[in-house]
Formats: structure tokens, C-alpha cells, sequence
């Protein structure tokens, strides 16, 4: 079937099988194809618009992140969905944002999706045009933990505080026991400093905090988890920055961590953000990406 | 029992509990101390050298990576070994190289460290003062693959290249099937043209793969691992640069890819490294992290 490029769209004369499949939007006797459609429909086999070069230069002049949207087009078809192109998603049922592995995520632009979209998935299309879905949603948490803590006094050890109250770590899982000590971490430390609950020497505290690499950044994060009732815990050993609890008993009766959370640098290289998600999912864990109090979901996901 | 702080060493009467245990290095009456040693027998309430605060500012003052080293050395001590500091290593058996989970790693120190020792094991100290070990060596890593590759043709697709030969998927395991094509990745269309097996403008290939973020970096370490007779494909969906595969026969006899590799930054913090070996390990494959041809392998390991 031969058609032709227009300005915008591409067109060829309606045609029952190509209709059915749901390509295009039929007006008269034509039907008008997305750029996208019509490269799909020539690389099929099924229709011929121009030489093959001509045809990807005019479809990559038209279409923003191709080749990318092509590639979860393609996917999603072949998995029999009628995708459709729609602006920057491609719709099929729901709707699939592409993004190249090569490409840096910017959350802040992520969020404003969020914000029209309530969720959608991120479809991340790989050095060998491999399409992996990731679903996402803003996430309203919400912990349990209720505490109310003895008064302590510590003592610093260069950017950890000591303290004598094993109760600390056994009732309320802070820090860790060594010995009959338990050892706060600079985060724990300047919060239960914060709060009232420790005795210490806040500016030389503070004075520690300073010369760590994205303190602050990541602090405000830790003070916004305990505020929404986690128990917080370091997630170094699953590669993020914090897992939570909603609620601990007793270290006895150790629940299992829920989530992993990981702070957005102002860019994330998508290589970073699969691995933790693929981490997440290997621990039955679910990951959430931080951001100034709010956090995004990621679910990796088959469609 | 009561101590002194000297110089460089503390110092007590010999005892034969203190000596059984494998602490210091007795001379005459006496038992001479390493900082770590006397610090923690006074944490253990074992002796008592001075008050905290001025034990602490002087071990903190003769030890760099305090309190790190002081953590490992305490976890070994729990495990039940005769652990000795010993310059920058605790030596309890095998040797170990504390570091905080704060640091950047530097690999081209840890390299040259691997040619003195051959392989020792890195202790990570986490925020929560808990240390999870990793050992590494230097991998000689060799494949299997010999290919001898059919001539091809194939059309620029933006950043990756189109070709119309199957088989160069089906057989050789280049690229990824699209229909009857083969999307070939940036990095396998130029190393192709490069060995003289495709055909297309090289010069506009080499102006796509300009543009990349630190393409020549990752293209050469992709050449290397393909000098070396390794099937390389893309790593992402384990959050690394690339999986290799020894041997592939044919696509519907894929083998098991036995390790991730990622390529190390200049200074990769330890976080992500922790997650890049947490994937490696829940899919049953090894890290290598390469730095310009040679690799370094990192397992985690229980002590």
C-alpha cells in the first residue's frame, strides 16, 4: 500500500485490516497516520511512504524522544495492545511514558506528571532497544510508631554518638548495640538532640553534620520519615539511603522493611534508578524516590 | 585494670587473660597496645587507660579512619577472631580494609593495594556502625567467543543502526529483533564497522556516538571485553554497563551471563557500589568493576 508524507501525519487511503488493528484516524476515505504509525506500518511491511532514510528523518523531525517512543511502540504492539501515540505518552489502555536508559530523569518533572496524571509507567527502552515498565505513583505514607523516649546523655565518637542505654536500640531500634553501648549515627544523634530526647553539645554535633557530603539534603529527608512515624534505618546494604519500618515492637519482633528510599539527586542516571529498583523487588521491598517530602513509588511492572 | 597512654602505643601490666586473647605485643612485664586494642578493652570494661573523652580525641589523633577501623576491628572481635591492626589493615586471618560507607572509593588505590596483597576483603561500616564484607581480587577474565561475521549492510536509525540480517541476532547475539530487523546499539554498529563487518558512513556513526555522556570511556572497556572473546550485551536492567557471556552458541541456547560489569567512575560513592554488587549477587552473577582493561571482582562475603 503506498501513502504520503504530509505536513504532520502521514496518509493512505483507508484500508479495512490497517483500521481494524486501530492505526490512524479515518476522515473520508483516508486515514491519517502519527508519524510513529506510519514508520511501524513501513517497517512491517504493511505500507510504503517514502525511501527508508527520508522517512526516519522526517519521523525523527517530527517526533521529540524518538527513537525511543518508536521502540515502546513497537513493543507494546507486538504484545498486542493498539497503542497509540498521544503527545509525549504513548496510550494503551494506560499510559506509557518512553524515556531513553541514556537519559537523565528529572523527578521534579516526573512529580508534575504525577500531578495531571495520578500514575503512569515509565517505559525505559535499554542500550538494545529493550523495553523494561516501570509503574509510578506519588505515595501518601504514613508510619505507626509512636515513641516516647527516656531522657540520654551521650558522648561523641568523631561522627557518632555513644550512649548507655541499650533500651534505645532494644525498644526503640536506634542505633546499633556494641557491647552494652549503643552507637547513633550522626542522623539519629542530631535528631534525638533535636527533639529533646539526648544530651549532647549541638553545635559540635552540628559541626560534624557540616562536613558531610549532602547532610542537609538528605537529614530534612530523615526528619520528614520520623515525622510521618517511620523507624529509620540506613539502607546502605540495599544500595539506597534509608528503609523504613511503620512500626517496631521490640528488636525481638523485628517487622520486615517495607520500603526502600532513595533521594533524587537533581539528576538520576536511569542506570542507578533500575538498579535500585531491581534491588527493591529482589528484597520484596518497594522503592520510593524522595523529594523535598514527597515520594514517588516505582514498580517495576509487566505489561 | 589501670593503663597508660604513651606516644604511639598504650600500655598495661602484662595479664594472662588479655595476653591469651591476643591482645597486643608483650615485652617484659608489660603488654604494649595499639590505639584500637586499648579502646576497645576500655569499651569493654576489660581496662581503663583514661577518661573517655581524652581516650577517644587520642586514639582519633594516632588512627586515620577512626572510628571505621575501630568498628570492623570490634565486628571481628565479635565473630571470635584474634583480630591485630596492622597499618591500614585489620588482620584477623585473611586481611581487612576498613571504610566507611561515607567515603568515595578510589579504584585505582584499591588496585594497587590488590597487586601487594593479591586479594584482601573491604569492610564496609555502615551509618548504623553495622559492616558488611566484600572481598575482591584482580579478575584475568578470558571468553570463548569466535566469530566469524557475514558482511552486512545497514541504515543510521538516530542512535542505532538498523540491519536487516537476522541472523547477526540469532546467531551471534548482536542487537535486538524487531520484526525481521536488527536494531544493533550504538556500540556494537561502531566496533561492526570498525572490525570491517558493516558497511555504513562511519564518520556519522562516530558524530552520534560524540554526543553520548562519556561514550569513549564505556566504548572502550565494550572493545576490550570483545578483544578479550566475551558476548557483550547491555547491562541495564541489573543497573550496570554491561552483562557478559562466555560463550553463546546460539539464541535459543542462551547460557547464564556469569558477571555484571560497571565501569568505574572516578570516584564511585560506596553506596552504589554496595547496590551494583546486592543485584549481581540476587542474580546469581559476580561484579567486576573495570578501570581502564583490568577488573576487579567483588563478592560478598560472610566472615
Amino acid at each position: 500500500m503506498i501513502g504520503n508524507l504530509c505536513e504532520d501525519c502521514a496518509v493512505i487511503d483507508t484500508c479495512k485490516e490497517i483500521e481494524r488493528q486501530g492505526f490512524g484516524v479515518k476522515r473520508g476515505e483516508k486515514i491519517y497516520l502519527h508519524p510513529i504509525e506510519a514508520l511501524y506500518l513501513q517497517l512491517n511491511g504493511k505500507a510504503k511512504f517514502a525511501e527508508f532514510e527520508k522517512l526516519v528523518n522526517w519521523v525523527q523531525a517530527k517526533v521529540p524522544n524518538f527513537p525511543e517512543v518508536y521502540f515502546v511502540y513497537s513493543d507494546l504492539r507486538a504484545k498486542g495492545y493498539k497503542a497509540k501515540p498521544q503527545d509525549e505518552f504513548i496510550v494503551a489502555r494506560r499510559k506509557f511514558y518512553p524515556i531513553s536508559e541514556k537519559k537523565e530523569v528529572d523527578f521534579e518533572i516526573l512529580l508534575e506528571k504525577l500531578e495531571k496524571e495520578k500514575s503512569f509507567i515509565v517505559a525505559i527502552v535499554d542500550e538494545e532497544s529493550e523495553v523494561t515498565y516501570y509503574e509510578l505513583f506519588e505515595a501518601e505514607i504514613k508510619g505507626e510508631q509512636v515513641e516516647s523516649l527516656p531522657k540520654i546523655t551521650g558522648k561523641i565518637l568523631n561522627d557518632r554518638v555513644i550512649v548507655e542505654n541499650a533500651d534505645l536500640f532494644k525498644k526503640y531500634f536506634y542505633g546499633n548495640l556494641i557491647g552494652n553501648s549503643v552507637i547513633l549515627s550522626i542522623f539519629e544523634s542530631l535528631y534525638l538532640c533535636e527533639i529533646g530526647a539526648l544530651e549532647i553539645d549541638l553545635n559540635k554535633l552540628r559541626g560534624v553534620a557540616e562536613k558531610i557530603k549532602d547532610f542537609d539534603e538528605k537529614y530534612e529527608i530523615y526528619k520528614d520519615l520520623k515525622r510521618r512515624g517511620f523507624v529509620v534505618k540506613t539502607g546502605f546494604k540495599f544500595g539506597c539511603d534509608f528503609r523504613i519500618y511503620r512500626k517496631v515492637e521490640s528488636i525481638e519482633d523485628l517487622p520486615h522493611s517495607e520500603f526502600l528510599v532513595l533521594i533524587a539527586k537533581k539528576a538520576l542516571r536511569l542506570q542507578e534508578l533500575a538498579r535500585a529498583i531491581r534491588v527493591a523487588n529482589a528484597v520484596r521491598k518497594k522503592l520510593l524516590v524522595a523529594l523535598r517530602g514527597r515520594y514517588i513509588l516505582f514498580d517495576r511492572v509487566k505489561v
